[in-house]
């Protein structure tokens, strides 16, 4: 086999150093957030960046264990207790566009539009508008907008924002998610931007790829998803989760034979 | 369906909750890290908790793309290239007591020895070398020991535990660890604490339950198998991965039809 | 990277034999059954064979939408619409020694009692009397009896033990399974050996490996799963599912900062 | 939580039916491909269905240790020794449309095709050599179409179609499979329809939806994943597998702290 070519961890029995750094120095000295942003960027963050990446992740943690992603955890976990990360990886196996990874589809929708904007000379109010008239054309779900629980406001989009801001990191792509939110609201209805939105737009000011508007929800959420695991085995019986279904397809028939 | 009953999350509306804490707070002012601990703990770490904590974290993360948990998520990044959370998964489904969670296991058998210890008043020396002794006339391995490339020394133990130690916060876990290296050194042979086993002593010495060993290497390896599964899909083409097999079953026969 | 060995299949450009059998013969003459058996054995069953191994498979394929197998995978097709696989995977995460798996646990509760009997010249009741006896004084449960819906009986148990013994296959596995269930009525209270059970006595008079038991589970259960996500994904919105839940913890705290 | 609504199965105390068939009958006089024919579809197959199916099921069950599918099943055998279901799980997380999931989008390509040439009133030679343009010109790879090892020919291919021209099954579907290969071997260069494009042809004629492609191809892959599973745990040590890897990032540095 081909050996493998990687540009994060150099390993051999003497050294361990992700992206260049010795992992015995960012041991003693970094925080995990710190490695997380290293991991996904080429360099470690400032003091600003790493708060902002800590509240994102905190954000995204846990958000009760009715979400799809703590539910199958609790499924998994309530049926195969030989394994905790079976049942963690059955959480995160529920993270799609539709449940929490909104953040990389947002991320592309801000990209794109910056960049028009950009080319075509238009200020982000103007290209706003014109995101969200195709969108509505389209008959397309705006990613990062919208929650089934916070239907007015989501309270942690404007911590996340007002961290950016005091902190001199708001650049335009919450710029543009704001131009957004304002557009949606003139031309459709008030819909607020979600978590996943917010971090869309912060995640471009700090350079960001957008598939990390993914992975970044994931490893948030992996936090809560273990503990909602440990709950579950140490909390309540194996198998004690039934849903309510209803037969509602063809009647009784036999097979002919 | 009966309502879920727990202990973690409260959410609603107007509020959301980590074990009584509001989240907006804790995305203001804690690290990433506090929250990991509150989610399994039932209170915030001191500094020099979050120290160790944010140490193992950081530890575990990752240690190559060549680990069977990195491997797996580049195979699934590799041949699905339409779901992160899926190639994610696939990687922290092979941690179990043979890769990265070893630490369950080895809290369980640290905890024994504490309690038969105190128990049947004998030193932490004698009861260590009654658990090595236990371990080899039943023919099984010790957790928390040995590594294929770090074989003599693993360099990450004595990060972790010269900061526990400095901090205050080396107890009973660390000593029995330390008893099991020195026993397993004058009876078998020197075989190093690894840092599984590590982050068992510590763990232990932090009140956490076993089950934790093995979520807390997940919740770490996590950040890691995010930035490989991101290398993957940005730097390699999909289905690059070939492996050599040898068939050396038996011979080629006709199904007699 | 060293070679893999394997003894299952043995492809190159010209061909692909499966256990020594050419595939495009078996794709001609054989059924996905006969498959089956062909992969976790070491030849092609019998027709009486194939009828029992297809019986098992329809048997545990699907047993609704509310088991947590089905539930999980629903999930996961509800909050990630971009791969059926890891709907189809979240389902599979579920299965364990509490869920679908007792299988596996039931044939080596079966082949220790065979042993014993053997070894001790006893009969299979005096021997699955003691079977009960230690597993009630361990405060243990037997695996492969009892079941939530079907309380008194399980069907699907009878037809399994009648195609077998109409066919002659029925052996000692089905002979101590029933000496089994006969002592628990006796000795605890009537508890029906359920769909497990019955799949674990007809292995073991197969010679096939107890992890089958937990593995033709699998994959049986993946057809039913994979319907299951086929209607999630073509009848229902993404991320319809809502869960009741409800906090108990602890009252709501400052961070002290 | 809202009763879930399903038309697959409706079972109670007394009846488990599938799509309105008793599952006692099933396991009496139904294969398990019957089944799996009747859960994707609204009914039981004929008897040539029945073959096809089989075919097709035995065609994409294993092709080998060393595709990714089973690769990563065995390492998360290999780093999880505690849940087969883990195991199985990674493997299919692997499934995507790079690997073996190509069927669902070949299946839309066909669908496109066939409902553009009865829409223009063109022929399948026509519409075939228009779609393969189009795919020139947008630069996109034709699904169901190459093989990394079948670099000319498929033999699998030729086995299905000749099994559904023989059973009066062959339907435009494979018609026009047929036609888009003539199309690639004149307007690019002679590429084989791969097993993927022959199963989406074949399920097109059956008359199944197109994400049929891929879930069938993970139904009679799980086989495959379960011997493959099964063989790792019984014939080789846990942590075997090691990855050659090369690091090729930026040299080592100081975290300045």
């Amino acid at each position: 086999m081909d050996t493998w070519r990687t540009a994060i961890i150099d390993a051999g029995p003497d050294h361990i150093r992700v992206r260049g750094h010795d992992v015995l120095e960012l041991m003693r000295d970094a925080t995990f957030t710190d490695l997380i942003f290293l991991l996904h960027h080429d360099r470690l963050p400032s003091p600003a960046e790493r708060r902002l990446m800590d509240a994102i992740l905190i954000g995204v943690a846990d958000h009760g264990a009715g979400a799809p992603s703590c539910a199958a955890a609790r499924l998994a976990a309530s049926g195969n207790r030989q394994s905790p990360s079976a049942a963690v990886a059955a959480g995160i196996l529920t993270i799609g566009d539709e449940h929490g990874g909104a953040g990389s589809a947002c991320m592309e929708m801000i990209a794109a539009g910056l960049s028009r904007a950009r080319r075509d000379g238009v200020s982000f109010d103007a290209e706003a508008a014109r995101t969200v008239d195709e969108a509505t054309r389209a008959k397309t779900r705006l990613p990062g907008f919208g929650h089934r629980v916070h239907t007015t406001i989501d309270p942690r989009v404007d911590v996340l924002f007002t961290l950016a801001a005091d902190s001199g990191l708001a650049g335009d792509g919450i710029r543009f998610a704001r131009a957004l939110e304002a557009a949606v609201r003139e031309r459709i209805k008030p819909i607020p931007l979600n978590i996943d939105g917010a971090l869309a737009a912060i995640l471009i000011d700090l350079g960001l790829p957008s598939m990390v508007g993914k992975l970044l929800f994931i490893v948030g959420r992996v936090a809560g998803l273990s503990a909602e695991v440990l709950e579950e085995y140490t909390r309540e019986k194996p198998m004690r989760i039934k849903f309510p279904v209803e037969y509602d397809g063809v009647p009784p028939r036999s097979n002919g034979k």
